[in-house]
């Protein structure tokens, strides 16, 4: 068993130079949806790049993606490489982490300015401090200890850091494929810590992450938009009928109108059912996220199932008609409903659209409009699960026990990370999530923030997972 | 029976002087919905009142309506004021008409400069052109011609042009309230030009507009927006329920659901539905007009019906849902619906307002949700309808028989003209609208045009309704 008084030790005393650490990440304002910062950006991974080979690390690379699809000749923040070993007798943990962040302003509303990490008491706000640049400094801060200490670190790290996770991650699931058999050969298995605690109390790590199938539903009639006072019970209506269709796909209360679709959901077993007795999680914790008691299950274990393991299927808003503030007297010649499934086991993406399409099809056909539907698959990513057991989350889950001193919650997530899914199938390995901050972080919210001791405790259990990981049996 | 040939004749031949007039008016872009355009407006008002005064008129005014309401401190236009004539043994004619016009700019897809009438063979294009700027030109040539003549007009006019029309006509109706008993005491009758016939080819008199009432439902749940990933199947979504809330009120066919609604509409007479028989439109018109095959019913006598004096529900939107292009999973978290029912006799608006707000709380309890509906009107203005034959519609439809040489059709319409029920409750008078442009004349669109007959035939028309008016009985 590893001896990590000495470590630890010296991370707690180093917390104010880790704080420093994410306080110059912060400072700069990596947003990657916003083209007129897109410098920061490169800026953000440059000085990654320089933070890396500072630590030691070789092979620094700052791999080009090329232009942004549709980005008007923008170019790609660069995936910033790294490694740390190559002991062949050691194992080989893929790091993951994104340095770019969601936008932010004062204007909307947070209490400081955004890109200049403040400390009130025990909590750290600012853009980033949890999505993601929290984490990935958490890795910087176990080379450092380590190196300042002289030990060795026990396993062999590839860091992939990007920089346009906020944005549809674009390039990074070709860049695995190609670096599958390059730069990330002789990978065991992957690390990501990109998620976050279920709620405020007790550290979890997570298994399983949901897909998401997203559609549009367009209807189209009239060749422009009308006046509704004149053609008003004269023509059929393209929100009239794209209303009635939504109102077919789905219940108040969540259930699923989509035949068929049921049946493609793998069922809950005694057993799996019993791990979410375990779960430190409360209804009201969960009302307390929502802002509201409008929470559809009356107990906090069906509603955890709901988000980890069932489908479910949100309506996201309508393009083409009036949605301002006021009045309008138009009739929309043209709507385009959007509505999204989240998949889980066995739902097969393809066999879920032709359900899907199906459904719609028929739901207008049963309306006997003049209008024409057309119905399509507007981007999917499919469900992910992992075994909770295997020799990586045992070290994670060692790692969790000797800094918090107690087991870890398992977890899944109701939201996807599709590039999870892609490393697991890219590099052939297994893949931990393994987060650093709670549930109450608001990661994409104004007031981002995280706490200082899940900084330093972070930054002890990742380096604990690197010690675990090196006694563990594949 | 009055003499027209010479009369009519010099109309004829000052058909370049006219355009010219229309031309100075075009060239002006009053635009009242438009803050930085409001000088314009305002320089629109009184290059009238100069033309107005030159061609005779008294007690010319611009009556000031103070400042705009939400304005930012813009002061609205004022009303044009003027009088011709102040005989007592003449009848009395109030004249309304509007001087400022939408916005138009040639990005929007115009093939010529909007704010410069550009002759192309017999149409004249231009923004005003027939809404509502030639019509009120028409009124001027008619003065124009008299004066030329030496001839005298055989009625007292009060003219009333108003500046914002185009935005909500703020301050008309309080301004006819004072002015009841002042500026426009002694008014016989009013007329109004500011609409347009059916079709392209019959000219029409209009004795009927349905009314409007205007609907906001709002749902809300979460404090916030929510990740559909996090809390997809375990909220109450808002844009669901009210999804299942909107399709309740009306089917695609234009069946409107609201219990009650259809027994407060006047039951459709034999007579009146023979009225139908005899105007000049076509389903092929209509379907054009729509610019699809889209119309709910096969002959078009029950289209003019459904849209004349049946009332129609339309849905235009839903504002606070995502309305953009492309994908976002959020759940929104307070979405309001927009609504109107176009309103016929004897449909009571707050009677209206009860069975609405009745049924959406129904249809909302029947969804068993924890989320929280509220629905309330946002506006409305009442149904009119006039009596086609009585003396101020004789002279209207002599006139245009005399000048087209047959029989005007005589048409409502779907959409609503609040002011014209404002004149004729508070002056208590009969209001006739008498339209000069065509029916594909593209008011509020680009490319907005006057055919060169209808300015100056329309402009013998507004002459001869004055003459037969002259010699009408009450």
């Amino acid at each position: 068993m590893p001896e990590f008084t000495e470590l630890f030790n010296h991370i707690a005393k180093s917390e104010s130079k880790f704080i420093d650490r994410l306080s110059e990440a912060v400072a700069i304002p990596s947003v990657s949806g916003d083209p007129s910062r897109r410098s920061e950006v490169f800026r953000m991974g440059k000085w990654l790049a320089s933070q890396l080979t500072e630590l030691g690390a070789k092979d620094v690379e700052l791999k080009p993606l090329g232009k942004q699809h549709d980005g008007d000749n923008l170019e790609l923040p660069p995936i910033v490489l790294a490694r740390v070993g190559t002991d062949p007798s050691k194992k080989t943990v893929l790091i993951y982490g994104h340095y770019d962040v969601q936008p932010a302003s004062i204007e909307d509303g947070w209490n400081t300015e955004p890109f200049e990490l403040t400390r009130k008491g025990e909590v750290l706000f600012g853009r980033g401090s949890t999505d993601d640049k929290g984490p990935v400094m958490g890795w910087l801060n176990v080379l450092e200890a380590h190196r300042d200490l002289g030990l060795e670190i026990p396993v062999n790290i590839v860091f992939c850091f990007e920089g346009m996770e906020e944005s549809g991650s674009e390039g990074l699931d070709d860049l695995i494929k190609r670096e599958a058999s390059a730069y990330f050969r002789g990978v065991d298995c992957a690390c990501i810590s990109d998620n976050y605690w279920l709620g405020t109390k007790q550290p979890v790590l997570t298994y399983g992450l949901r897909g998401v199938s997203y559609y549009e539903v367009a209807v189209e009639g009239p060749a422009a938009d009308l006046h509704s006072g004149v053609f008003g019970g004269v023509v059929y209506e393209p929100l009239i009928d794209l209303t009635h269709v939504l109102s077919k796909l789905v219940t108040p209360q969540g259930e699923i109108l989509i035949p068929g679709l049921n049946d493609l959901v793998a069922p809950l077993t005694p057993g799996e059912n019993e791990l979410y007795e375990k779960i430190h999680f409360s209804l009201e914790e969960l009302e307390e996220n929502v802002g509201s008691k409008t929470v559809i299950q009356d107990n906090v274990k069906e509603a955890l199932q709901h988000r980890w393991r069932y489908p479910s299927l949100s309506l996201h808003g309508v393009e083409g008609a009036f949605s301002e503030k006021g009045a309008k007297t138009v009739i929309p010649s043209k709507v385009i409903g959007k509505f999204s499934i989240r998949t889980v086991p066995d739902i097969e993406p393809r066999k879920l659209d032709e359900l899907v399409f199906d459904h719609v099809k028929k739901s207008f056909a049963g309306l006997n409009s003049k209008n024409k539907l057309t119905v399509g698959l507007v981007h999917d990513g499919d469900y992910w699960v992992s075994d909770p057991h295997n020799w990586s989350f045992a070290a994670a889950a060692k790692a969790t026990k000797e800094v918090w001193g107690v087991d870890p919650d398992y977890t899944r997530e109701g939201g996807s990370i599709p590039i999870t899914l892609s490393f697991q199938e890219n590099l052939n390995t297994t893949v931990v999530l393994l987060p650093m901050g709670r549930g109450d972080d608001g990661a994409h919210s104004t007031n981002e923030k995280l706490d200082v001791p899940n900084y330093i405790e972070g930054t002890k259990t990742l380096a604990a997972y690197l010690h675990y990981l090196s006694e563990s049996k594949e």
